[in-house]
């Protein structure tokens, strides 16, 4: 039976081995003329600089906690091996974002040269890009279990297998948290850089007449286009790197709880690398026609989702009846509910936030009367697309539940949620693929523009665009979504492992500690929010101050004879972000932690609760109004109400302008939130037992 | 023992009586001259036109639901009583707002006709109007109260003490739904109302050049007056009526429970007729000198709350004493856990929402850049209150289960919460009358203005206006802040029922059921706001389409010398608004019963602990970025950042507008929903757990 964990190292190889030939792949086409050459320059040399420096401010914080690690691992609070797991996870995460960003910045250009030849060389080019990042994050994720996952077994070979496997579970349960710390800063951070830069280059021209927001005459159009591989690429990457490894752990370990023993334990992993196999594939489906429409773009890109969850869905029976058995077949449908739910999740955030559909109408209609009717549609349309996403992941949950048979066996049933949001992320190759796709596209209108490339280059670099926004919102709503199910099976995860301990415990939905915890855990979600936007506000703030002061200092500027100094808005940007994370990270670590002392697990379980529910709404909300703002405004800037310039115009540019933070920094920033105080529970929970006013 | 409860009808009777005097008291005052008088005689016929309407409206159904229930009691699912109390508790909860309305719009042209005189003599009468409300609710609530004991005491005179108590007050329990339904269509009728009829005249000015906002000219100037009032005074009487009836009858029920019996029955009922006198009591610390500044105006109702509470403190420790015996003191901590609560809350409140303080002032700055950043500080301010807030209500919670002995006896610690509800609750004789004097003034300003006062009389009835907005933001703090701690004692209630009927539960937190209900209903919340704010946009755009008509079509009005139709908006308003809300009503009323069928009782408890965490953060938070941007732009036109008329007064009006249907309508409503939801959940409770998949 064991052998089946092969199948993980292999697809790490296969995923990792992939990439190179991608790489290779993008590297060979020519980056095209002297100027896209030196735009795409700056914009890398600001990227490295991003991550360079916010490295070197992560391992900063890595260090402290791998020394708090280590003290808590010699006070037997935590199981020895996770401080250097902790090491591991946020190592491969942060080289994950690292590689993607590397070749996501070397993409750009040429997928812009290649616009010229042909519009499936140049969709080719991004989406490969996209690729890359997708299969690296599957990849060095797969690689980091397969390591421990034999480490592990080596270590306690001794022990009699049912306890092996407890050990091992219980012990890899930990291991997310390097992962999630790495995604809060990517995450977290990339997305105020990104924001910061964005309202930042926008707000200047309100204060300073003329200076045009994309134009190589404003400092911070590069920080802006850095901003987007930061945000949408790394950050993106780190999260769901972190969705990804959490989601096959929490089920390693409900599998235990389950009874199903070592092949409950495998069959995650079979699923994960199934589902890589059809991300594969479903690579090669990604093509189109020279003269596509802006639908035939759109199923380009679904041709190879649908087929990569097509094929995984197929795979499955196979791989479930052969792992754990005819008499579970019921977890194969629990698999499908969440392969399903992350398909339907892209279903609803497409009708809710592209401007082929009433809600997005909507909101250019009201720009009639200005902005205030602009905001108070789009929070309507917002909150009004978080109902049938809940509903959705309800079905999921509930569904996933029964069908595993937790009408008889109930943490057999809780296994069928784990595996549910397994599922879900399989095919994470490819549907991180679409995603980090578009930061590429966007960067390659760019670079087109701002080096003067013909009609027919901007033409299809913004046909690329233009599919890119479409699938960042879908890619966003399946990131919340992913992140919720993952949550919730840690959350299943967390207590198991109280009760593995030996503790007995109150967590009945009327104890007033729990109830406590739920409405703490809703409030922190406000609190984010509410520490983001501001962090944003802020820095954006730094942002035109540069950018007044280099129009007033540097002479020729206005005029264009003289370029910016791009590196002083990217550095403000890089320093803010680093700055302005420092209260959430600390925020989201230490709450449940706090909690937990002053309120025991109990108040703890309730936390979760709190936050994953709440968060989960308010991220698609927040997802969402920003996603049709945006589309409200493009919707008006291709000539409808009277198109650009026209006072309904800036009434849809105050919308996006508000939206923008909350699509690209605060929501998303919700789904770190979650699983990281998910994963600070179960790693400080024997702290917590120990020093805990409720023991 | 059981005279104690003649304390009941005796409050009930005083408190009637005093509002008889005060009605007397401010009748006797001259309404003034010819043009006040007409003015005050258009809001109070607009006011009547409403409230006849909603009334049909309401009965309807009232009948329906009335016809359901009675089904209900003679298939055995309801108590048999339950059909009449739905009734009566409907009727004295619109009696209440009926009275409060008629005397508030009878205050108003009074108040501004005294200002002529002084200062303390307007403040008087506007205070005196809220007090009757304050009075009536309070009186009519207990009247409703003493009559149904009364008669149930009767009806099952021949049972055993013991027995009688449990039937008693989970008969009673059931009582609360009818005056839910008043205040659904009260709160959220009257919000929507309000709200059209104000952003309607705001936005006309928009898209139709001259037609000032406070304009007598303006046909939408009167339906706005009249929304004051019907908002509120009549919606915010109807909601705390709700609060007030529930918090003492879910206690009451808790008391069974926790094995106080007939002494735990007879607190809830001594402490709110100890609160009622020392409202009354209260209610004559409220003068002020003739030449006082804001801050003193403020002191002058502070002296009335906070006289109030502390008499209410030290009076509780002799009822304490006497009624449930030295033994049990804590509980005596636990009301006062409630009643400082509800004073902190109102702290922060002002804290956020007044310009004296740094966060109201970032959003009058950030109108430098325009709109969306004023959009966007306002948002994060809004969710940073929700942060101290939350945490008072916890603390709350925590220390009320705690001191009332939680840690030994559960059940003892949950009835601890509910009587903190009872002491939060027990002063709204006058904090409702501060809140319902707001309107009274800001109505006296509109007439004092509209009839052209001398400057003295308008700064007077300024001041008083002023006052009025800060007492408006505090009041919905503790409105939200009594209905969250309220609707957790349904809540745990609602659990004790089903443990009364012998069912076998599975409440722990992660049963995917619970989980499930959390989900929903968190979701629920944003659905509701969704539907709101869509339902004004929707009104409002229907007030512009009016006023655009009459303008086009009465010749001489542009011009002031004809009057416009001031009616035909008021009936817009309320067709609108009693439209609109049928879905809302609709949606809370079958959410907990359709989620009980589908997911068990389980799932309906998990529905309302996400509803009542979710709805409690997102109701300060909407509330109190709504009352920020209100003053925000208050600040400015006081003459800062350039004053009236400039960008930044602009940007602020943006906010401003934004802000209104949030912390009028959208916000305040939640505290329906979750008062609503739980009392629907225990009536139907029958009725699910005979119908239910999972029983």
């Amino acid at each position: 039976m064991e052998f089946i964990f092969l199948i993980v190292p292999v697809s790490s190889i296969v995923a990792l081995g992939f990439a190179v030939i991608l790489i290779f792949y993008i590297l060979k086409k020519p980056e095209g003329g002297p100027l896209l050459v030196r735009i795409a320059e700056a914009v890398r040399e600001g990227a490295r600089g991003y991550i360079r420096r916010q490295y070197t401010v992560v391992s900063i914080f890595f260090g402290i906690v791998f020394g708090v690690l280590l003290v808590l691992a010699v006070l037997r609070l935590v199981p020895p091996p996770v401080p250097f797991a902790f090491l591991t996870g946020g190592f491969f995460s942060g080289l994950a974002g690292f590689i993607g960003l590397s070749v996501s910045t070397r993409a750009s250009a040429r997928t812009a040269y290649a616009a010229k030849r042909s519009l499936n060389a140049s969709l080719r080019i991004a989406f490969s890009s996209g690729m890359v990042m997708g299969l690296v994050v599957v990849g060095l994720a797969l690689l980091d279990l397969s390591i421990w996952y034999t480490l592990l077994n080596w270590i306690y070979k001794a022990k009699p297998l049912s306890e092996k496997i407890e050990i091992i579970t219980s012990t890899m349960l930990n291991f997310g948290m390097g992962a999630s710390f790495q995604a809060l800063f990517a995450r977290v951070g990339g997305g105020i850089f990104t924001k910061a830069a964005d309202v930042g280059a926008d707000l200047v021209g309100k204060v300073e007449k003329g200076i045009p927001e994309d134009d190589p005459r404003n400092p911070a159009v590069i920080a802006d286009n850095v901003g987007d591989n930061v945000g949408d690429v790394a950050g993106m990457g780190a999260d769901l790197y972190e969705s990804y490894a959490d989601s096959i752990i929490a089920t390693m370990a409900l599998a235990v709880a389950a009874g199903l023993g070592l092949k409950g334990v495998l069959l995650p992993m079979a699923i994960a690398g199934a589902g890589l196999f059809s991300s594969i594939i479903g690579y090669f489906f990604v093509h189109t026609k020279e003269e596509a429409t802006q639908s035939a773009l759109i199923w380009a890109l679904r041709r190879g989702i649908y087929g990569a969850s097509f094929l995984v869905a197929i795979l499955s029976i196979p791989v479930v009846y052969f792992v754990i058995g005819r008499e579970n077949m019921g977890v194969y449908l629990s698999i499908l509910c969440g392969l399903s739910a992350g398909v339907i999740i892209g279903f609803f955030t497409e009708y809710f936030t592209s401007d082929t559909y009433p809600p997005t109408r909507a909101i250019s209609a009201s720009s009639a009367t200005g902005p205030a009717t602009v905001i108070l549609e789009g929070l309507s349309v917002g909150m009004l697309s978080s109902v049938p996403v809940v509903i959705t992941v309800v079905l999921a949950i509930i569904g996933s539940f029964l069908f595993a048979g937790g009408g008889v066996n109930f943490n057999m049933g809780l296994y069928g949620v784990g595996i549910a949001a397994v599922g879900m992320l399989s095919t994470l190759g490819i549907t991180l693929a679409t995603d980090a796709y578009g930061p590429v596209a966007d960067n390659a209108g760019g670079n087109a523009q701002m080096s003067g490339q013909p009609p027919i280059v901007r033409e299809r670099t913004d046909a690329l665009d233009a599919l890119g926004n479409t699938t960042a919102a879908t890619g966003k709503g399946f990131a919340i979504g992913s992140a919720a199910l993952t949550a919730l099976a840690l959350l299943v995860a967390y207590r198991n492992e109280i009760l593995l301990r030996g503790k007995s415990i109150e967590i009945v939905i009327t104890n007033p500690r729990l109830l406590a915890g739920i409405f703490i855990g809703s409030m922190l979600v406000f609190w984010f929010c509410a520490l983001i936007i501001k962090a944003i506000g802020r820095a954006a703030q730094s942002i035109v101050m540069e950018v007044r002061r280099q129009w007033k200092e540097i002479p020729g500027l206005r005029e264009g004879k003289r370029k910016p100094e791009y590196e002083k808005a990217v550095v403000i940007c890089t320093r803010s972000a680093q700055r302005e994370m420092i209260l959430p990270a600390i925020s989201s670590m230490i709450a449940p932690i706090v909690t937990g002392i002053l309120l025991g697990v109990e108040g703890v379980l309730g936390l979760l609760a709190g936050a994953i529910t709440t968060g989960f709404a308010m991220a698609i909300f927040m997802a969402n109004s920003g996603g049709a703002w945006d589309n409200a405004k493009k919707y008006i800037e291709k000539g409808n109400y009277g198109g650009k310039g026209t006072e309904a115009h800036k009434a849809t540019v105050v919308g996006d302008t508000v939206g923008d933070p909350l699509k690209d920094a605060a929501g998303p920033s919700l789904n770190i939130l979650i699983k990281m105080m998910s994963m600070v529970s179960i790693v400080f929970l024997g702290l917590v037992l120990a020093v805990s006013i409720f023991r």
